[in-house]
């Protein structure tokens, strides 16, 4: 028999297809992917409840692991019940992958210990089955030159040329915080993948893969932009070193579009990210 | 110089997104995919250029490689030209992979020896990343059983049970032509895919893969429908031969939805199918 007062702090483990989705965060009168989650868990509690992401995502971009927290909800319902609730309610481009309770003080956010993006690159003629979760590159790209230039990115930096959006707001109060524009990236690499929409031999799916404890507002889509560059022999690998730097967004290139990124996995204490040999190879 | 009187045939190569087209076949009045290619053909020749295809995929079902053939079209650009032509005038779900100058008889559904689909069967929970290309079905299924059934369906048969649509057209016309309703499978299986939108281990991609000299109308979503329910253990692998031997469409069940399928390749005189051995797994 549940405990009609008996309540539970949730963590959720979320995917979207960010296409049509007005970013991650909550913005009134748009359709976003915590206003959607919000609105499902207060139709399921009775009462309104708040949630907090892992991860801001812009518009256009994906998730496969973004992670919710909810630390106050009514009815204590097992993490099952919780799921098939949330994904019979929730729009088609958002589902649930798994639901676990969770010490009521879990802050999706603040208890992240890193987070993994991937940003996908196909590298041939047009591919329309494709198109919402690639950005579409003819041309040759050295697949090598980029992973070379990807790995100069592990460390400690100050990642200020690779920081972009924020635009109208003065540059000093966008970064304000403690650590300002520094992040240390665990993991960054550059490696093929089949494609999985067509036997295609005659081009080259790429996926840029960045481990980080913090990722600054368009960091990552900056990267892809940079290492496509280099991958096309517009520039050396060491203009990584010279980005770094030189900690001015000016100085680095195009931005690549949103809908090649998705924020694959968010870490807490104990995860390790994964290595990925020989996935999809 | 390029000779203003010279005429091209061309094999065309296409790839779609079904999502939004109403099927392959022109239709006035609705957006469909021969109607787009013919649209932008006409354009580039200042004429009206019909185009055949070799495969009809209903609404919501994609292409990989469907085949379009084209008798008579002036300028005779080389492949190259073509293909950058029509990639710059298509809308952005639909592509051409490849152009090729072909002898002036040539005909896309006429001398196609055999095509091949793909179905994919999503087995897990709520995956909005791949709604658009995948069947979601929750509770378990046993991947082999599918494809042991798969396997009996190669040979020669009267797939009757397994030819849906043409509704109101009285069966005797719907398939009143030489070869009725016998086809020739060359190739059927069910194999594991990894999923490519997230590191899923709490479900599986299930891809069924079919080769034939021809297909009857929904037959490979009757086919997919009928396997899922041998996976679901609701049937055993021998329901496959009790359809073949029925010849009644009231026999199937379920007619699995379009998004799941995709016309994967179309084989002409001299191509062989692909085993597939080793991908994506």
């Amino acid at each position: 028999v549940p405990d009609g007062s008996a309540r539970a702090a949730l963590r959720i483990v979320l995917s979207y297809d960010g296409t049509d989705f007005h970013g991650s965060q909550r913005q009134s009168g748009r359709r976003t992917v915590q206003g959607e989650l919000e609105r499902v868990l207060s139709h399921l509690a009775g009462t309104e409840i708040p949630a907090t992401l892992a991860g801001r995502t812009d518009e256009g971009v994906h998730a496969a692991g973004q992670v919710a927290s909810v630390t106050d909800i009514r009815p204590a319902w097992d993490e099952i019940r919780y799921l098939e609730a949330l994904n019979a309610l929730l729009p088609v481009d958002c589902g649930v992958a798994r639901v676990e309770r969770v010490a009521p003080d879990f802050h999706a956010r603040y208890d992240a210990t890193w987070r993994e993006y991937r940003f996908r690159i196909w590298n041939g003629s047009s591919e329309p089955l494709a198109r919402r979760q690639t950005w579409q590159r003819r041309g040759a790209i050295d697949r090598s030159l980029m992973d070379e230039a990807a790995r100069r990115l592990v460390g400690t930096h100050d990642f200020a040329s690779f920081a972009g959006g924020g635009e109208g707001v003065p540059w000093s109060q966008r970064h304000a915080t403690k650590r300002g524009t520094t992040r240390t990236v665990l993991m960054s690499s550059v490696r093929p993948l089949s494609p999985w929409w067509a036997d295609r031999r005659d081009g080259q799916l790429i996926e840029v893969r960045i481990v980080a404890d913090g990722f600054l507002p368009r960091m990552v889509r900056t990267i892809a932009g940079v290492l496509v560059e280099i991958g096309q022999r517009r520039r050396d690998a060491d203009w990584i070193d010279t980005l770094l730097a030189g900690r001015d967004r000016r100085l680095a290139g195009e931005t690549a579009p949103p809908q090649g990124l998705t924020l694959w996995r968010v870490g807490y204490a104990g995860d390790l990210p994964d290595d990925g040999a020989g996935e999809h190879e």
